[in-house]
């Protein structure tokens, strides 16, 4: 942001702590507007998450199928979770993600990019990496209370998905668009061991 | 869902309303899981939202700058809005927004798909939109305490903010893969009056 940005900026005049459940910490802070008034602003605050693009030797990615209960549907979704472990980095979070969902390592990896999933109501947002040269350890480790599938499909196959309202998770969608771009050559990743 | 998603689904128990604030309103609910255990599931209730991809007759689109205040930052964004008007339908929604935030009609209107921004803790949908034969009225008519820029760029521009990372709000990141595609010949639209 820059000074040209002025007349857009809130500033924060107070926080209050609205909730604190097991998994939803919301806040009510009062802000001053550009214009100097006052309005209330209320979200959740997220510690941020990781998604992973896993690419298989033969051309596919690798996906998971995982009832949502908030939307009640069973949801396509590239592999993904919490920045929960203190003192993790990022990748190393993707990395551990990926083994415990899937059961997958990978030789190599690649930060694509970042998005905010809702950024009226929640700081949340998640880090796109890309992986490569998986290996199958054949041994998942999901967290308590967690059941998903594991499954493969084409690129193709995936955004006909997207394309069909087969796939509607946003984290899943924007994945679906980096995928896109690398695969044309459009958008270059810097990869890494 | 099919029979085949049993041992997916999570059945609802209980519910308990955690918070009902001015923008917020949260419940948790006692859940049982495919394998017969107990979990809960905390989220955010939200009536659903519509985001609109407008194209201008010279080939550019209508983005918006805001400043989000639960990010922190000033974000670019295709136009949106909730669907908080008792009985509206969500093409009408769309129209009411594009006009309110960016002063725009639309001659021409096609739906293109829907998208869950944050399925592990909150409801919402966000109905797609794209909107061409754009007039520019003159006139918006913010909502109380809502400060946006509205400005436009080339297809090519956005991707390339995406890929960027200037980009980052998931529901734009999305549309960015619906743009690319039904520019390209790839998805097809059906545009309505």
């Amino acid at each position: 942001m820059s000074h040209l940005d002025e007349h857009l900026i809130e500033h924060r005049q107070d926080s209050q702590e609205l909730f604190k459940g097991k998994l939803l910490h919301a806040f009510r802070d009062t802000v001053t507007l550009p214009d100097g008034g006052t309005a209330t602003r209320e979200y959740v605050v997220h510690p941020g998450a990781v998604v992973i693009v896993p690419l298989l030797d033969d051309g596919r990615v690798l996906l998971e199928r995982q009832f949502r209960y908030p939307v009640g549907r069973v949801m396509i979704e590239f592999p993904a979770g919490k920045l929960d472990v203190p003192g993790e980095d990022k990748l190393a979070c993707a990395k551990r993600e990926l083994l415990e969902e899937t059961g997958y390592t990978a030789k190599e990896w690649a930060h694509a990019g970042e998005l905010h999933p809702v950024i009226s109501y929640s700081t949340e947002f998640i880090d796109i990496w890309f992986a490569r040269g998986l290996v199958d350890g054949g041994r998942r480790s999901l967290d308590e209370g967690e059941h998903l599938d594991v499954f493969t499909a084409t690129p193709e196959e995936l955004l006909q998905w997207c394309r069909e309202g087969k796939v509607t998770d946003a984290k899943t969608l924007s994945c679906a668009l980096w995928l896109q771009n690398v695969l044309s050559g459009a958008w270059a990743l810097d990869w890494r061991p």
